[in-house]
């Protein structure tokens, strides 16, 4: 079972970059809602916005080792997505792991446990989605996987799956359905520009949306 | 059940004001320390400090249906106060329902659930203090109410009441106590700020506030 | 037991400060892994980094009387330990505490609680790591204890012990262990930057601590 | 503000006694889904269900001198309703207080904070719902508030309101609204002994409640 | 989206039955620890051990509409497994739906959200293993699916996958490693009977697993 | 720093038990409150009460090697408490080492961290107080410590201090207090008894404690 997949397909870059920068509550709801990571994993720094090929890695708790396996796999444009085995927020990740990952071409780390480092992590801009911030370290002894599907927040994912993460959370889109939803993430963004005109010169949701009508037949009373 | 009170009360708005440049921490004092709101509700950017007069709503779990008939209902100054029916950290709200309460006079949002958007919110400097940041959508199918009472952040809110929200979190000042409130945090901030004075110089809070007495009669011992 | 241990040693400055350079995961490191606090205890703002001697204040829950005792027996460089007897997060501390303990040498606030005016105490760059931020104020009516050792963060912290903290949390060192641990963690970094040097450049954590051998001898096999 | 209100109207037994018998989720569904107290809220041993009269008291953390007035005012078929002013976990209530709360008429304890001595509890079969078990001991030395209105788990409590408590947790009735939601309960109930038996034969819900239009309306798709 | 897979295949009961009987912890180990779901799903009442065929749900935060489809597709030995798409502790399921599910040939409940009327669950002997137990009601207004991979406690479910759950907690078996997972297991079994009889006679595990020399070479020091 | 500590003086066990007949919440009053364990603590089944010495652990996340080391250790009359170094839930402790531990005089588990077997322990009467149940299983890689000092819930304890546990959770009594607290403890329980029957009489604990003038002085209205 300890295994690397080491061919992992990846879509390509234009569709995964326009993803990232179209937001994960935009993207999350042009995929029908289904990607969202857990929001325990927050952003350790405000205003990151990435869009990425998800590298998997599945580690023992407090045990990063397979990190370092992880990281030759990388490829320009991967996000790493860490998951434990068992609920932990050990520091599994800090300033020198993420100056590797950097010189190899990653964009930034979802993990369901903690990070250390922060300060040289934000100096350096490497974004990072944790569950906690601790300098607790982590031991090197037991084996896991890269690029097995892995549970994280709560979500499921797979090696070359597109991560969206900003400061609202992370989300994952299948690879198959990538083109579609990024196309429907642009019609809504589009939708919504023209909404957010109308609401900002003090039209109402409640017309703009066509909603009256709904609400008194459910029984709504105005008192 | 599901109503519309349509008939609020609201204070002048110069004791709202005066209310919310005092603070959550000088208010929550001056009205007995009772009406402070849990600290799980969190401001999603820092610096904001706002005084506002309730608009209430009660929502269904992930279903933010009765915000938009509450955004009809807000009046210039007011604070919408949101509450779940039960415990749930789904995204309620983001930058379309900003924008246009924005346009309707509102000062900010309590919500004891999440938000998403934050980004955009952060940069339309809209302040929000809630349980959670999260993009998960919501639907439009159930009723709740507007402007009926409700429990948010485990303390009772009624439309008309003063919300103070600043970095410290969320307080509510019944209207009627608005103005007894606000001279009792007038006089309370005139009084710290001598003691504060003394206190910078040296002084000890022993001696100011005179316990040495009443310590010694308690049993403390210096080893 | 209420009492107040008058006779504290502290170990030099420059030690103390050398440590809190140094930073938390660096310490902590240094030091065998053993002194990390829990990692629900964060900075109220980011880029504080400190080192300083403990002033330990065990309190009871939402009674902060202690910590007007305490600040009477600051000498510069002390940072304040504090830890109530039951769980709590109250507010105990604000700006005019901190005031007076910025006027007795005081170099920050360590709480398994809560603290408030976190606006001010931000503009005076008063450094509190805290388990949560909260208005909620505390009476001054039941004695504890002052420079007796105290469990904080899940940690045994003894007056005198030092306390480093920044972004990733807060560790105490053992006020014996101090000098040993300052070599040991300044050796650390020498060698860090050095190996930070071959990973930006390139080089793979695989290759600079040697893993290939070790990891097929564990069995972790490459699809 | 310390008060104590000693004038509270309650309900004829009858009515409540008859609401506890027919549990929480009945009576919680009865009043339109208003008045649960949050799930936190549990029993320190299962199968107890009562019914009764809420006598509330607001306590500071860690404090319980409030109780000790509470009894003295407690009139047979009544519920101590407990709400600290701040989290808390402290054990306020031990088989003293309930010894002596049994003996005035007391049918069981709500309380959002902790209990002790829980095998007596169990012993005297004496029901209580609470946030935590934990022995630490409270002090007496604040005062606080009995048969004023609290907010106990999320939930607004007013002195003579119904309480109901079972293994499925607590819910409030308001006093004026008892008796038309005992009607409502007891419909409720008959209607469920129909359904129950049609389920029991194999029915589907699908059809008992003639649901397969709407969800082929609303787009379910059966692959 | 919304759908129902009506095509499920289920594998043998005895395969399932057994690896119902052998228990959550060894069932897990033989699967090299791949399959645990979360520790906060907790069981109703203590002493219930089942296998089953699981039979997974997706439904929104708040809503049991899709309850009343699935046990249109329950088969004897399933067990339903319910994952809202957002975090939820109401009551989705009580008394009525499990009366139904029996009806269906269902043997349990795994659910990541709340259940009521427990008491009567109990008496039916239906165990339930859940996150929360909530009296809170579910509206039914809007689709999920059924028969789709769900995630339910942080674990990958597909239909007809197996569902082993005890005291200990619940574990899924992929229905395509069964068997290999059973031979597994009863294997351990085995082993671990002789061993926990030299136990129990006072042997060391330090010499039947033969830990002694690899702690010293570990360095590990008797003082 | 991985070391054992052969060499713990433990107490008379006369002391040692009878501490444990008295109950954790007596025992914890009589020390002056000052060594309960976090109430996160609780027993895994209801109704067993202990008094044991303590033989401390700490362990790494997720590695439960040093149990073995540990039983080897233990007299007749211990009490195993482990603490991991950092959060963790995983089943470090199942039927074997429960077997191999009361084969060594074990009395009882405390465990900030997971426990498995639930069902055996408890057919085996072998009582234990965890953090969590989890089937999740741990490795045998990395050293700890036996029998060197372990914060464990919130707590400082050392081998050889003596530890109760029952319903209410677990204190701990340093060594040399034990004979103090046990007198303590004892006069305790005889004081309680009597007033006990006068509460159960229907007198006040307003009147029995004398408490009336100090609250009319404090400021207490009867309205």
């Amino acid at each position: 079972m300890p295994a690397v997949n080491t061919k992992v397909e990846r879509l390509e870059q234009s569709v995964v970059t326009a993803l990232g920068q179209l937001g994960v509550a935009t993207v999350h709801e042009a995929q029908g809602r289904t990607g969202l990571l857990a929001s325990h994993l927050r952003p350790i720094y405000a205003g990151a916005r990435i869009g990425g090929s998800a590298l998997t890695v599945s580690v023992p708790p407090g045990d990063n080792w397979m990190l370092h396996v992880a990281i030759e796999q990388l490829r320009e444009g991967d996000v790493l997505v860490v998951a434990p085995t068992s609920p932990c927020t050990d520091g599994y990740f800090g300033d020198l792991l993420a100056t590797s990952a950097v010189a190899h071409g990653c964009r930034g780390l979802i993990i369901d446990a903690g990070v250390r480092d922060v300060r040289d992590l934000r100096e350096m801009q490497f974004p990072v989605w944790s569950r906690a911030i601790s300098a607790q370290g982590a031991v090197k002894k037991t084996l896991g996987s890269v690029n097995q599907p892995v549970v994280c927040g709560n979500a499921w994912v797979r090696a070359g799956d597109i991560i969206v993460a900003d400061d609202d959370g992370v989300c994952v889109v299948r690879r198959e359905e990538a083109s579609d939803v990024l196309a429907k993430a642009q019609a809504r963004e589009a939708r919504e520009a023209a909404v957010r005109e109308r609401l900002a010169r003090g039209e109402l949701g409640l017309d703009v949306y066509d909603m009256r009508e709904r609400l008194a037949r459910e029984g709504l009373q105005y008192l």
